[in-house]
């Protein structure tokens, strides 16, 4: 008979959602058992946002090397080079999972390093010795997906690309999304020739669409080339690189093809449906407090159906962990949940959309406004363009924030607040933002959309 | 006789109060002369914040590129090109210029360019022009203090470090307030010796006492010197440099001495007195609606006892323009104003310190936590080293935030609305911020603060 371990809480997957919801349990004084096959952090630890994170720093560095002499910094820039960038980008990693690992044991959470598999509503199964909770909580995350492309030689993922001992010379980025544009703004700053192939009439297709149009008008600056409404249809791999087909018959040479159409929940064949978990194209349905179908059992992360962040994973770990405490949290709103793509320039936005938002209220009871980086002095000096935007109910609430423009994705806390806290452009009444900052660039908004602009032109 | 020219408001002053007044008060449908014997813009725009910034941001270029092959960058820095430089500053400052002045236009403000004089409670005399207004709006501004020393040659103000031909190979910095430590940290990233001479016990003595003891350990890293509790005696000044005599006895050479010990209000020999303003030392007195002894006139930054901000300026003039037009707008609350230095690293800090919560609410009463950048993934990249500190009262409100860090003064927006608004810890349950933004560094102090700490080491 198998050797079984009991616990207040079995958590089957140690990425953001899974460690998250283990180390407030733990604060709680509960019980924990943290499994997991590969290392704790998970896909953004090791594999996704952290490292992307330490590329796209090293390609900002890049860019400013480049026209540091227009500036009055006398240098030059000399490449990329792979392999110290690749050293400093796991010192980061490294550092950040020692830290984490430290947290974790000083919370004394048991990690179990293996395979989990659920056996029934109570138990996870690695490698023969059964863990057992008074709740389970499923958090095993997400892939990169493929659809069906044989990811091997050229044909890489994300999980490739954060590896490469080599700046590619070109390469074609199939999706346009967040990880498309993410790698495609570091290719580009390291010298690569990149086009990005994107089905949907936009970059960045779930920003607002003004968002997306300054992102092409500024990726197009940069020389990063991009085909919208454009399907994908086969790719050829040779020697020495690979051919891509679209369906309108054109076709894109380049040394690598990056698959980044977005991820896939991580679900399968770890027992969920025969523990009779309802499961929907392998994501993992729950109610709004994170229950799936099956007493005790709780799924979080990227398995759950919505938005892809490893910072909702924090969330909803730590909202499930007080709920197993009888803490009764308050129910999660998605819409307040803070969304960055770090490319150059970077996006930041809350909330709706200006389309969601006419959607939701009616176009003529939705009031916008948009304060261009132009009358911004931080982001002259930074030479970068852009713009906040607000999108205000008529005689309501902000009900959303966007922004664009190098390092703008910093501005999205305050932005947050103003959405998750029901702000009026009147309410920033009495106050005023630092100057010369790129976050007054958000004052200047909420005064223009209050009816008090200062900075702004007409 | 003397021509008169009739208006609802006479401005005197074009600085950061004197425009902003004009344009709030123009909006508002008043007719305004805005005089002002220089450019208008003012110390802010032409020989204060931005020209600073420029600086700094050609600083961080140059400490990144000195550092990029750690991260992989390869390339060289040579060195600053003054000239260069100084027309990147220009070209920036410059353009914010032209942008201001078509906005002046287009509000349709009279500029009036000559040095005005108040003659009575409804009158500026510029060269024999009477400009008449129902309203007079004080806004004169402020000069670099010296201390009865000689501005001349190797002896030089903040005026003359902003328009410098050679990077100094030494200095001496007379103050280690806002101004000293921002041109500390710009010439040490040119390559200059730098030594900071200040009176008080810490540099950025107004700053929580943990920020000033942080910025002296980042400073001591990377070899700026400073001596603290040094009082200065006096200075020689010699064909190729400077000695600096300190009352302790000692004695520093160096190529340049600047003497940045804060700034005083411009009010003199403006009729100020013969018109019967209250004024104190300089300043002009004021209630708290920013209305002088004498009925009509107003004063707005840098002249009125408190920081001496260009935002507050902004904030001011808007109110008066506002209260002259019957708006009765809130009294503004100046520790909510938030303050932001551009040393590297950057300093950001809304409401109270420690010491000051202390007193305001009793020891017992106050509690205060600190997230350490260590544990925030962005700046580890950055490879900064800081935090951010929130303090609140026991069972109440935020009252304080300050954060210290590279490219921390970002942040100021999110502690602001925390502290503006009398959020509660707890207020941000349910919310979460974007990983990995130095953003969500914020958001760790919250969750630390409110019993709920997610990545915080103990």
């Amino acid at each position: 008979m198998a050797d079984t371990q009991e616990y207040d809480i079995v958590v089957l997957g140690a990425g953001s959602g899974g460690y998250a919801a283990s180390i407030r349990a733990a604060e709680l004084g509960l019980k924990v058992a943290l499994i997991e096959g590969d290392k704790v952090g998970g896909t953004c630890l090791h594999r996704g946002c952290i490292p992307t994170k330490a590329l796209l720093h090293a390609a900002e560095v890049a860019d400013e090397m480049r026209e540091s002499e227009s500036i009055g910094v006398r240098g030059t820039f000399d490449g990329i080079d792979m392999g110290e960038l690749n050293q400093y980008k796991s010192s980061v990693v490294d550092r950040m999972y020692k830290g984490l690992t430290g947290l974790i044991k000083s919370h004394q959470i048991d990690t179990i390093n293996g395979w989990g598999r659920l056996v029934d509503k109570n138990t996870v199964d690695v490698d023969g010795t059964l863990y057992r909770g008074k709740n389970v909580i499923l958090a095993s995350g997400s892939y990169s997906k493929t659809i069906g492309l044989d990811i091997t030689g050229r044909v890489i993922t994300s999980d490739q690309a954060l590896n490469m001992d080599e700046v590619p010379g070109s390469a074609v980025i199939l999706g346009g999304g967040v990880i498309g544009v993410e790698f495609a703004s570091v290719w580009k700053s390291y010298g690569t020739d990149v086009t990005i192939i994107e089905g949907l009439p936009h970059l960045v297709p779930n920003e607002d669409e003004s968002v997306s149009k300054n992102l092409e008008r500024a990726f197009r600056k940069r020389g990063i080339k991009f085909k919208t409404k454009t399907m994908f249809d086969h790719v050829d791999q040779h020697e020495n690189g690979v051919t891509v087909h679209t369906q309108d018959g054109k076709t894109f040479d380049a040394d690598y093809l990056l698959v980044a159409i977005g991820r896939g929940p991580a679900t399968a064949n770890l027992g969920y449906e025969e523990a009779g978990i309802s499961m929907d194209r392998g994501f993992v349905l729950t109610n709004d407090r994170l229950q799936t179908n099956v007493e005790g059992v709780y799924a979080v992360g990227d398995i759950v159906p919505g938005l892809q962040l490893a910072h909702r994973g924090f969330l909803q770990g730590i909202f499930v962990a007080e709920e197993i405490a009888g803490l009764n949290p308050k129910v999660i709103d998605e819409t307040k949940i803070p969304r960055v793509t770090f490319c150059n320039p970077e996006i930041a936005s809350v909330g709706l959309n200006q389309n969601t938002a006419e959607e939701k209220y009616g176009k003529e009871n939705i009031e916008a406004t948009e304060f261009n980086l132009a009358g911004n002095g931080k982001s002259q000096m930074l030479g970068t363009a852009g713009f906040v935007k607000l999108i205000r109910e008529k005689d309501g609430p902000i009900v959303g924030f966007h922004a664009i423009g190098a390092r703008m994705g910093e501005q999205v806390g305050e932005g947050e607040l103003m959405v998750a806290w029901e702000a009026y452009p009147e309410d920033l009444e009495g106050l005023i933002h630092a100057h010369p900052t790129q976050n007054e660039a958000i004052g200047e908004a909420a005064m223009a959309l209050a009816g008090k602009p200062l900075h702004t032109h007409n």
